[in-house]
Formats: structure tokens, sequence, C-alpha cells
């Protein structure tokens, strides 16, 4: 194990966690958001803009990459470090997530998967091997083990991709060459408790610098995602990070925090503000709604971010309506900033061990303005 | 006259010059480059990103504003500089050549523009005091005549068009009420000398904090938009800055000053941006090209702009393929700074009496990738 990756864990409140994961390209305070770059790229934010936020682990999407500009590309720029401009630290996906999803035009074998590329319908095949080496190419500080997912409540298909995953970890263990990349190995199982345990324990078997939770977020319910979160970590083990993948919301972080997740990444806070929605303490809100028209204040009046400090909604709503390029970066740089914000808030409430109060706070709040909504779950 | 708009001439040299103009809103060195910010945003660039590369005066589009949001709500904001997020200097153009572009969905009479809105069709007027009272609206530091433009070439057109710029000139500085804002005058005229000295020589008459040149660079030739300036600016007093609307290009720019322009704007830095092609002291390349496909090397190694101090052409190009955001904003970021950074070398030349020197050789290294290109004709 290289001492690059070595994980504190500075406290622990009930079951949330704070900690330090060091890596070749500097620490990462845990709990923490890592915005996704997909195509080396955070979505219509520059690299300063999101040091102006104090983001710091960001993901990068081995499958987008491989297909544009292709993996070579990179690792003539010595990686995405260099060619993207992002000194601290990145993650990099399997790929097998997005072929997996690719549904209609991928077949998935015990050896890897054969995909139709949705850019020029050309055939690629991903094994485990070639996954690593993609990913030795793109040079992240943080790769993943090629993994196949299901169908979350397909209790016959979870079983099978569970092993697959588990036999395709072993081959990207014996494929990885360099030491100064952490390869994280990923639980897989569904919503089923049984198999969530055999993966958890199965992994965990290995000595590796952290671990996954894969296959959530993906259709099943909040209540089976928060259930098999804390079967999982109760198995991994506690000296560890854990990443729960592809998640999520504000609502998706807290409650991961309070279940000793320590690393979430999700496309949401960008996505979302491509469509113009925006994070406000007191929930969601669309900019381009009438409401915000005349409006003189920011976003979020307790956001310090470059947004809020300097726009208001009517002026964002503006952009939207004008259709300007610069309503999705301000709200991008927004939203962003929320969930970072957030992670930094909780982190703090860990080593203050008050980390229950935080999210019960968090959640009215956050709450409070929909309908039909739920009784406050706390930190449930 | 406002003593807040006072225009200090440092030194000319031949016909160049170097000045100061005092604005509320702080005081803009001559000769200068203005973004254009049609819908109150710099496409694809923040205020913060124009900051960095000290942009100074930007330009925002009268027409624009008064369809989307209203100039009623940018009043709201106390003006544009609130509402978008500029504490520099502004300038807002009065619309008239706008409607005038609208062609096909506009008539044009002796009081004024009937036009149709591009964005729902529904019809509107102008007149010089409406576009006067949008303009204390917008409340932005210089403000321009409601002018009428005409076909360059077409003489007859161009006199009935001058000459209502004329009168239209008089009711704008009638209509005008702010002291806070410099109202400049056009002169019109085509491509026809007799005109444009008739023209300069009746808006000169008018003790005005600044003059303008427009009906240029809309189709004429060079040698005809060079001819007009210099008639122009014969006539034009030198103790006041001179605005040459709608230009241009770094050639443009190296000429204009010759002839003692002051100021200029144009959408050509973004628009080129937003289609990949970027200005190089060697000339505009386009970066989407395979030949940046693998090349280390930034847009201009010369240049010390944020895109040019980290990124590669082969990243912009990547960017470019990906249709990621970051490519405008970026190629945008370079090719304004590059205008910005012409007009500053263009000062520092004319304050040491090299202009012409400094004219030729921006000129030849400009031109020496072209083929079939004009032999250098320095500043004629």
């Amino acid at each position: 194990m290289n001492d690059d990756f070595r994980f504190d864990l500075i406290r622990t409140d009930s079951n949330a966690r704070a900690g330090v994961f060091h890596t070749p390209h500097g620490e990462i305070a845990t709990p923490i958001f890592a915005p996704v770059g997909t195509q080396a790229t955070v979505k219509s934010v520059s690299p300063a803009q999101l040091e102006e936020i104090d983001a710091n682990l960001i993901l990068a999407n081995t499958y987008h990459l491989y297909l544009r500009p292709g993996e070579s590309l990179i690792a003539d720029f010595n990686g995405l470090h260099q060619f993207m401009n992002w000194q601290k630290p990145i993650l990099t996906d399997s790929g097998g997530f997005q072929v997996y999803s690719l549904s209609k035009s991928r077949k998935i074998d015990e050896d890897g998967v054969t995909f139709k590329s949705h850019i020029d319908g050309s055939m690629h095949r991903f094994t485990p091997e070639k996954s690593i080496q993609i990913q030795e190419a793109l040079g992240a500080d943080i790769i993943m083990a090629f993994d196949e997912c299901a169908e979350p409540e397909d209790r016959e298909y979870s079983q099978v991709a569970m092993s697959r995953t588990h036999r395709w970890l072993e081959r990207c263990i014996s494929a990885k060459t360099r030491s100064d990349q952490a390869l994280f190995g990923i639980v897989q199982g569904g919503v089923f408790p049984d198999f969530r345990k055999q993966s958890a324990e199965f992994i965990a078997n290995f000595d590796l610098p952290g671990y996954a939770i894969g296959g959530l977020s993906v259709g099943e319910s909040k209540k089976d995602m928060h259930a098999m979160i804390d079967i999982v970590n109760s198995i991994l083990p506690g000296e560890k990070p854990r990443y729960l993948m592809g998640v999520g919301s504000p609502e998706d972080l807290i409650h991961g925090i309070a279940r000793g997740v320590d690393i979430f990444d999700c496309v949401l806070p960008t996505r979302l503000a491509r469509h113009h929605a925006a994070f406000t303490p007191l929930g969601r809100i669309n900019l381009a709604n009438t409401a915000n028209s005349s409006d003189h204040a920011p976003i979020d009046d307790s956001c310090d971010c470059y947004a809020c400090r300097n726009f208001s909604r009517a002026y964002l709503r503006h952009l939207i309506l004008a259709r300007e390029i610069l309503a999705a970066t301000l709200i991008s740089i927004h939203n962003l900033n929320f969930l970072l914000e957030l992670t930094r808030q909780a982190r703090k409430a860990v080593l203050e061990s008050q980390y229950e109060v935080f999210a019960h706070e968090f959640l009215e709040k956050w709450h409070s303005k929909s309908r039909n909504i739920p009784r406050l779950k706390g930190t449930e």
C-alpha cells in the first residue's frame, strides 16, 4: 500500500466521519463532494472558478475520454491534471457504469463489454484490463475497478453482476501497474441485503486504499438506498475512505454522511444549473419563474459564492430568458458551492460532535417549502 | 458641459492619439476597444473574467435591453452598472443601427422608426426622444444619438439618412435630461466624401463630449472606410474623443488608430470565439483544425491571458469537438485580451512617438501567413 494514499480518520460522530485522504495531488478533507467533469471540463465552469469555490477532488469519465479525445493524447500531456489544468486530485470512473447505461448498444460477457460509441456508432470493447490501462493513461489520483451494475431490483441479475464485479476486481488489481494511483473496489448487489453484505465482505477482503458503493441512486427507493449504505458501511473497514458513486442531492449527502460515507460525486448541480434550477437552504428553486423577474436578492443571501455576491435573481432570470451562457456558469458555480459548503459544514459539525443537530436543522429548512413532504426524517 | 466627461489628449503621433476620457465610472485610457455585452452580458464571459483582462469600457444594446428585460427593470436597479455588475464605464448604442438592420420588419419615417420585435413579433416604435429616454433608464456613462444608417453606396439614401440623423441629433439633445451621461453625436454620409464632410461639420457644430463615426464597416471597401475616417477626423474637434462604431478587427484597429480614432467596439472577438477562431500575432487561426489536435502550445505564447497561461490548443480543440461551453469562454477571453492588449500597446507606441513603427510591425506579422495578401500597407 502506497503511503501516498493514507486516510486519517480524524473523528467520528455516531456513524458520520471527518477525515483526511492523502493523494499525490494534495489532501482531501472528507466528507467531500466531487464536481463531475465528464469530458475533462466541469460543464460551463473554468478551473479558476472551481478553485474560487475551493473545489478539491473532481471526477472525469473514462468512457467519454477514451472515445474523445482518446487516452493517448491525454497521456501525451502526462495525464488529465496537465491536460485540463487541474492540479488538485482527480478521480476517474472505470467506464463500467457508462457502458452499462448504453443498454441497447452494448453486450456484456464474462470477459468484458462490447459497445457502440454514442458519437459515431463505432464498436469498442472494455475489459477490466482495458479499463485500468485507460485509467493509467488518464493518470487520475483515484481510479475505479471495472464493475457491472444491474437493475437494482432484479435479484437474479444483481447476483450475476455482483459476482462478475468481484471477479473483475481481481483482474483490475492484477492489471494495475502504477503505484501513484489508488484503485478503489466497488460493492454491488442491488437492493438485496444479503448480496450487499456478501459483496462488501468480498471487496473488503482486498487491502485497497478505498472502497466505493456502486449501483445505488439508479431508481431504487431512498429507503432501500439508505439500508444498503448501512449494511455496506457496517462491513467496510473504518480506516479507509468510502465513496458513494453518483450521489447526489443535498439531502442525499446529508443522509449519506450520517451513514459514514466520505466521498460523493454527481452531475446534478451542474445539470440542474443548465436547466435553471438552483439550490437554496429552503429547497430548490427555478430561476426562470416569473416570481424572480424583479427580485433584487441573490439566489441565496447566506451564500458567499461569486454568483450570490454579485448578481440578483432578476438578472439571472434575464440571462436565462435571453439564452445567455453566463446563466449556466453562474448557477453552476452556486450549486457546486452549495454542495461543497454543505460538506464543509457537515465536517465541522462532525468535528464538534454536532452532526445530528446540523443534519436535522438542514433537512428541516430544506423541506420546509415542500408540500406533502415528508415528515422530517432527521438522519434516519 | 459636464467636467465629468473631460477628455485629456495626452499626446499625438502623426494622427494617432493617446488620451484619457473621464467618466462617472472612472477613466478610460484611449485608444480603447470596448467589448460588446449585447444583452447586458459579454457573451460567455463573466465580469470578473473581463476585469482580469483589464477591460474598461463595455457596450450594451438599447434595442435588445428595451425588448428584454425592459429598461424599467434595469432602472429599478439604478441602471446597467448594478444590474449586470460592471462598475467601470458603459456605453449604450441608440438602437438606431439595430432597428435599421431589421430591414424587412421596420419602417422609417421622419419622426422615428416602427419595428417588429425579433423575439415575439410585437410592434414597437423608437423616436429620438424614446431612445434617449430608454438610454437614461439604462444609465450608461456614454449614450448615443438616435441615427439612421444607409446602404453605404446608395448616394440618394445616404443623403436622406444623413440629413435625418442631423435633425434627430437636435431632438436627442433636447430630450436629454441627465447630466451624468455623455451624449455622443454620430456622423453619417455613406462612402461619399462630400456628405461625410457635411455631416462632420454639422455634428461638430454641437459642443458634445464626444463624436462617433457611424455607417462604416457595413459592406464598403477598406479603402472607402479609411478615406471616410480621414475626412471626418480632419473636421471633428481634436480635443474630444472619437468613436468608430462597430469596428473591428485587429487590422481595423491599427488603421483606425493611425487615423485618429480613440474608441472602438465590435462583437467580432466573442463571435469568432464561438466559431472557434482565435487571434494570434500571425493572423487568425481556427482551433477546430486537425493541425491543433495534439499541439501542446497555447493559442499565442506571447499572450498572458488566462486561456494562454493555462490551456493548450489540443485541449481547446477537444472542448470544441466535445461541444463544451468552456471553449467559447476561453477563446473569448483570449480574443478580447488580444484587442485590449493591441490598444494598450498602440497607446504606448503613441506615447513613445513610435506608432508608425509599431503599426508596421504588427501588420507585417498579422498578414505574414496570408496568401495573396496585400503588400504591407503600413498605416496607409
